[in-house]
């Protein structure tokens, strides 16, 4: 039986990444190591996170005056080193549109020298939108959003306008997977373990003016400092960042960004259509915010989406189980989910409403 | 050619861990997913952190009492954590045994409400020996001491008697190869990448009653959350948690720490001996306050020194250059390192010799 794995997050990865990953696990190169085993300070090891580098910045088109650090922490911890790093003493604005927004939020609100101010939300629509930024304060330090959120299922396709004031965003849900510029950001934090490889790195991409000028307190968050050092102030995750880079040549020898874009639009419209022509499932979400990442979905009965999950699970379907602070199901379609797997999944729901009946 | 790495970290991983890695890297036991793509939320995941903690619980009797959290970011972040979880407000005491003592200590110096005091160091010696701890400020939050130095490959026997003062350990690079008790120590901390697996995992133990009583300004800094979240507050390095659970097996297998103790002794022995009957290498650190970890050594001569890493290289012998700082050779016997490797680099170091002449 194939296997889709649907999930969220650590999401599938290229197959040919693994098995490449698998083919050369005890010996590197030759190098008679498995690039676990690799010092950070070798040649090999430096030639692989110089690599990584590289394919991020053509996959992604980095302009040269912005830094990429490769750190650990998920997004979870930049939450806070954003702030940190950019804000202190000064007023900052952030953008609501969902969990994940709403946990970036929190964590600034924490810091007693940030003042965080939330200048857009959809919440009174439960997150089915995008909001519009009506005006951006021209004192903010930055202006935060989140891409793409894995909860709601929401994205943006058109990034608001904040003027000067740098515009910074968690891509973690779907960077490599859209069509944003980053010279329109002043900052762009994700989290690997989506389209970027397995869970345990964190890309920071960062335009050098932004750097804080003064030391931080907290060396390990410090952007500057870790600039400076090429991401090896410390040990970096080694072999995160050699999947990193995996994942990056079979995404640049698939043609890179444009081309998977084509790919998960297809993906996401195949399943949306679906859902749309279906009397049985539902999607909530504005169609011109709909996330080609994340698409969630119900029946409108708890007891059926149960039994849906359970079917496709013995089907193979995987990880269909929607966030549990939300219920119902999430089909989760990143770079390396393959279309097979959402045309077997929309024929699987087709059976499923002949026989469950559409209301 | 056989290959040893004698890297002082990442270090070499056991050869049966990589292989059962390499084995299931596609299939992870039957599930048709990768581990590195199951979600962290799965019951296949919570089966293997769980595991990973039960596991190194036994290895290292961790009384009911500590915590055991699986984070990211190193012990460079824990040099932070430590203090801001412990000690904000507080006086806090180190001892200076070298790089790593150092950077512990200038990190808490960076935080201003933490007052910061070396009780006792061997600079003047050249971080040749730990000094002696001659009485612990019973008010202090804690002691902190680098249980072992991979730099200058000193290590304690004997732990300091701090009283009624928590005794805190980065433990790092000698952790799962010592006979210290875990209920000794008020918090242990540990970077992977020596005795644990890949880096890109940090695991903390901490005594129940030393999580702060508050919430920290950085949730991902803050022990309390992350030990009631289960280390799973964000996405965990999942793959390396995996792989330390794999080098837990493993050692539990060969008959856990007092076996590999006794393994890492006669390794230690084996070159120390060597270095000592020799003419031409010098070890300068004091007999009772060796590492059984790291082991440095110099002909006096750094041309020579460079010939010998030259040659060494040629002959399979990898990262025996000692540390930038510090110059010379370095042999790093972690606790995967084979005692075939040791018994090589002897009889190489005995023909370098006779060729070279001992001075």
């Amino acid at each position: 039986m194939t296997i889709y794995n649907f999930s969220a997050g650590p999401g599938v990865l290229p197959e040919p990444v693994l098995k490449k990953a698998q083919a050369e696990l005890l010996d590197y190169q030759g190098s008679g190591m498995s690039v676990m085993e690799l010092s950070h300070r070798s040649s090999w090891f430096e030639e692989i996170i110089q690599a990584a580098e590289d394919l991020l910045r053509e996959l992604m088109a980095i302009p040269a005056d912005y830094k990429v650090l490769f750190l650990q922490g998920g997004a979870s911890l930049q939450f806070s080193a954003v702030p940190l790093n950019l804000a202190q003493g000064k007023k900052v604005q952030y953008v609501n549109t969902g969990s994940w927004a709403k946990k970036a939020i929190a964590a600034a609100q924490k810091l007693k020298n940030v003042d965080v101010k939330v200048i857009a939300t959809s919440e009174a629509n439960h997150f089915t939108e995008i909001p519009a930024v009506n005006s951006v304060d021209s004192d903010a330090a930055y202006l935060h959003i989140t891409t793409n959120e894995t909860i709601g299922g929401v994205s943006y396709t058109q990034l608001p306008d904040s003027g000067q004031v740098p515009l910074i965003a968690d891509m973690s849900s779907n960077i490599l997977a859209n069509d944003y510029r980053v010279e329109d950001f002043g900052l762009i934090y994700a989290g690997s373990q989506k389209n970027i490889g397995p869970a345990g790195l964190t890309v920071v991409i960062v335009r050098q003016d932004l750097l804080a000028q003064a030391d931080l307190d907290i060396p390990m968050l410090d952007y500057r400092l870790q600039a400076g050092k090429h991401s090896m102030y410390n040990t970096p995750p080694t072999f995160s960042i050699y999947m990193a880079k995996l994942v990056f040549e079979w995404l640049k020898d698939l043609g890179g960004v444009k081309e998977i874009l084509r790919y998960d639009q297809k993906k996401a419209a195949l399943l949306y259509d679906a859902i749309d022509a279906s009397r049985l499932f539902n999607n909530p979400v504005k169609k011109a915010d709909r996330s080609l990442m994340n698409i969630p979905f119900v029946t409108g009965d708890e007891a059926l989406d149960k039994e849906f999950i359970a079917q496709a699970q013995k089907a193979g379907f995987e990880n269909l189980k929607g966030h549990r602070s939300v219920g119902g199901m999430r089909a989760s379609l990143y770079n390396a989910f393959p279309l097979a797997g959402v045309e077997a999944l929309v024929d699987f729901m087709r059976d499923f409403e002949e026989k469950n009946g559409g209301k």
